[in-house]
């Protein structure tokens, strides 16, 4: 697979991208095509020559001289920016050079450019971003997780479509648990969107669950969340914020008990596999669904890692053609 | 002040009510209504004469023959049993014989109740549940949580204005900050709902910070968080969700390396803090706020603190007549 990255993006760029595409390449017979400032990525390759011996491997690089930055208008910087790395990336998979484009950088540009160049596919009503979550026995997805906030019942019908076909082909999930983000189980719990969508989701020919609760995710009841972008968004940046502020209290403890640092060199052994489990950068990017071609985007905060499991998820999603089942799945629900 | 107690809610009724409302009247001087059959709360107090003297404590029993289960039908259950412990303790109430009433049992059926029997406040739309959440450094209070799925901006509006009194009355807290639950901190970013609510919450007069995102409730960035009761519920127990599962992995770390076990003598001192912190029976249960009386419902689980910590805070919202201040509140702004 062909797979244009955009080597600009991500607060980490362009080490982390270029570091990660060299990992990619070394790790898979995927031909990766870095896409920026011609002069300033090769520059960030030769820093793996010694090492690496890059020009050994696949990589090619796809000049583009502007930059899109994380905090920019996202329909705007598209619009504006053709010559940007993201716009570039896009573009290659729109003209066929590329099989899927990656980014870590700006979400909403990168749907935007997603959307621009490579367009929906017939009859989905709006993509949705999938984004993976852990849980207590592996890892789940959520569609969708901010793309849309005013969702419909026919947009969350389709999220699951589209969303069970990504986690069974490129998580490998042969008959993924989808459920209904809801506030009881019993299909008569919900508000009017999720009850309405149950309707709809039931009748699909899909291993639905019914409806799950909060509690459910991280308790790994399903391997498909749905839920409109705005619950999706403010569950995973809640998420956050409680991990964060266990580690926060935990080390305001070990601050304030100087005893307790005893149990430190013993502590990590117990920690390292919640500490890999929660560690984002194993999950490789979150999909944009329903656009006409493979569009991965990671977290702004992606290291080298990070970047090369997008890379291979993406390259996943387009060795399994998963734009053409979507498109096949969507044709025959025909909402 | 007098606290009407369903003896009968909750898993751990009647032996931790009964215990809780000793707790209660020793550690006070409230007088506590325990409402339940009288043979068998009169037993459950017996239990406890030894230690506390329970006589001389400003304890009475208000007999009710019938109990409301935990999974029975709301409505349908309060409309059934008039001689239920719940519907006599919320009876207590409108008969002005109790100030407020307390109950661990059937949040709904507590919900129907407060309705049925002490109706909703003149003007207000819809009653909310306001729930406690732990915080990097303290607590924060989250309306709705589950009582009303499908709101309109009015209503978020409404659970603005009570919340904020009930926070300031009840918890104390001279000015507290109010944000909104949304998806970034624009006030142009959110859905339909938010969008509109934020407009009307702006122009009250409320410390209102404007819009909040999910990690900003652990991070105590506000005192009140306005969302409507679909995602206050799912917020919730998503947060039980994942302290859940974070414990697990931890537990499953130190079976899986003995080694750690080393740790274990001194990593409590670490972790003394975090526990109390996100001990639920600290926070004494969750207000109905907008019907016309006082009516504090605590969780199921609730052991004898948890009761009297509930007991204490029903009698903070009558002491401070919060039910007054709401009315005025809400006829002031006349929605």
């Amino acid at each position: 697979m062909i797979i244009a990255l955009d080597a600009m993006g991500g607060d980490n760029a362009p080490e982390a991208t270029v570091e990660g595409a060299v990992l990619a390449a070394i790790g898979s017979n995927h031909k990766i095509i870095l896409v920026g400032p011609e002069k300033l990525i090769s520059q960030e390759l030769l820093k793996h020559h010694k090492r690496y011996n890059v020009t050994s491997l696949d990589i090619e690089i796809a000049n583009a001289t502007e930059v899109i930055g994380m905090d920019e208008h996202p329909a705007k910087a598209v619009r504006q920016k053709k010559d940007s790395s993201l716009s570039v990336a896009a573009k290659l998979v729109a003209d066929g050079k590329a099989d899927a484009f990656v980014s870590m950088g700006n979400t909403g540009a990168a749907m935007a450019a997603a959307l621009f160049y490579l367009k929906r596919i017939d009859g989905v009503l709006r993509p949705a971003i999938s984004t993976s979550f852990p849980t207590v026995n592996g890892t789940c997805i959520i569609a969708d997780m901010g793309a849309n906030v005013d969702c419909k019942p026919e947009h969350l019908f389709q999220f699951a479509i589209m969303a069970n076909l990504f986690c069974k082909r490129v998580m490998g999930i042969v008959k993924p648990k989808v459920g209904l983000l809801s506030i009881g189980e019993e299909p008569t719990k919900g508000n009017e969107l999720t009850l309405k969508a149950f309707d709809l989701i039931q009748k699909a020919n899909l291993n639905f669950v019914g409806n799950i609760e909060g509690r459910d995710i991280p308790r790994g009841k399903v391997d498909v969340v749905i839920c409109d972008g705005f619950i999706g968004n403010i569950v995973l940046k809640f998420g956050e914020g409680i991990a964060e502020m266990m580690l926060k209290l935990v080390k305001k403890g070990f601050k304030e008990h100087p005893i307790s640092w005893a149990s430190l060199p013993f502590l990590w052994f117990a920690l390292k596999d919640l500490k890999k489990k929660v560690d984002y950068s194993e999950f490789g990017g979150a999909p944009l669904l329903g656009v006409d071609g493979v569009c991965l985007i990671g977290h702004g905060r992606s290291d080298a890692k990070a970047v090369k499991n997008a890379v291979f998820s993406a390259a996943r999603a387009a060795e399994h053609d998963l734009t053409t089942e979507i498109k096949e799945a969507i044709a025959k629900y025909g909402i």
